[in-house]
């Protein structure tokens, strides 16, 4: 290739971004160098300021430069509601929805036993006092439907059960805009038992 | 989301890199801030690092922190014989079969018109003079098989030609490993054509 380190060492570092192989962080610094240097540096600073800045909200545990995060201070919201999310982008999701106004915890993850996080690795400690708190009513489980979701789901929802607080999960169903003949029968199931 | 500016800044940023959408974007930077920070650092310097100290080789044009490049340097090579490639990375693949031993023309990119990059934009002007320089003898076109691969190769070529230099091309032909029926007609074709 050539003698460039600084390159080589760039190449490497895209390599640690998820999803990203050798080729594509070939191509990503090829034109970074070639195009866009400015967007180099515009992304440095990006990270920089990212991994020293941002920490985690006291009261929800999503990223936040401050100490509570906007939403959790927002005195405009149902403080009476809480609802478990796996990541800020699941709860981007459900805000642009506009259909909930409660608060969120936001878990960071999800239980995987064979990546090794458990229980203790996704704050479970705090949202488990926020839950018995006397403040919050409801708690809403918005984990993922995958399987590792579910079995979040499960485990936190025994949990609360244990200290006397009734957890709801999201309504599984047939998505909106499709046609039953499309949809895989898993689902069909699901919003047969689930019928109201 | 959140409140976190920082973090709206980093996968703004991280959009830039190409073939990275929102979503993209957004695992990278939940994945740096989450579970790779140190990554987040050792990548915002590499980034910094790079494209502050890279520049282009004088002779044949690749990215190096010298005036000249090692590979232009190395007084092992045979210096009668240039070889034209597109990328670094394709001077890399060409460097990895161990079969070359002359030096190297490194575009940063082909002809591409609709893009708006045409003969200036590739430094041919450097090119053509080396290839007129008395020292080279042969240059051999290892630009991409692709359409605009072999429009630039066909430039240069003609070029080169005025100028009284006879360029060579790879070979066209079937994949080392692959059997007939599976090859496609017009690299059979080829083949059939430059058969030896």
């Amino acid at each position: 290739m050539s003698d460039t380190n600084s390159l080589d060492t760039l190449i490497q570092s895209l390599k640690r971004l998820p999803g990203v192989g050798i080729k594509s962080a070939q191509r990503m610094a090829f034109h970074l160098l070639q195009h866009d240097r400015a967007g180099a540096q515009v992304l440095a600073r990006a990270l920089h300021e990212a991994s020293t800045l941002t920490h985690h909200c006291e009261r929800c545990n999503t990223f936040t430069e401050s100490n509570v995060c906007a939403t959790c201070l927002d005195p405009r919201r149902d403080q009476s509601t809480l609802c478990v999310v796996e990541t800020p982008a699941d709860q981007s999701a459900l805000e642009r929805t506009g259909a909930y106004r409660g608060l969120y915890f936001v878990l960071m993850g999800k239980l995987s036993p064979l990546d090794g996080i458990g229980p203790n690795d996704l704050g479970l400690k705090t949202l488990f006092e926020r839950a018995c708190d006397g403040v919050v009513k409801e708690v809403i489980l918005a984990t993922n439907f995958t399987a590792e979701g579910e079995a979040t789901a499960h485990v936190i929802g025994e949990a609360l059960r244990e200290r006397g607080v009734k957890p709801t999960r999201l309504a599984r169903g047939v998505p909106a805009g499709s046609e039953l003949e499309y949809v895989d029968l898993g689902t069909i199931a699901h919003a047969l038992v689930d019928r109201r």
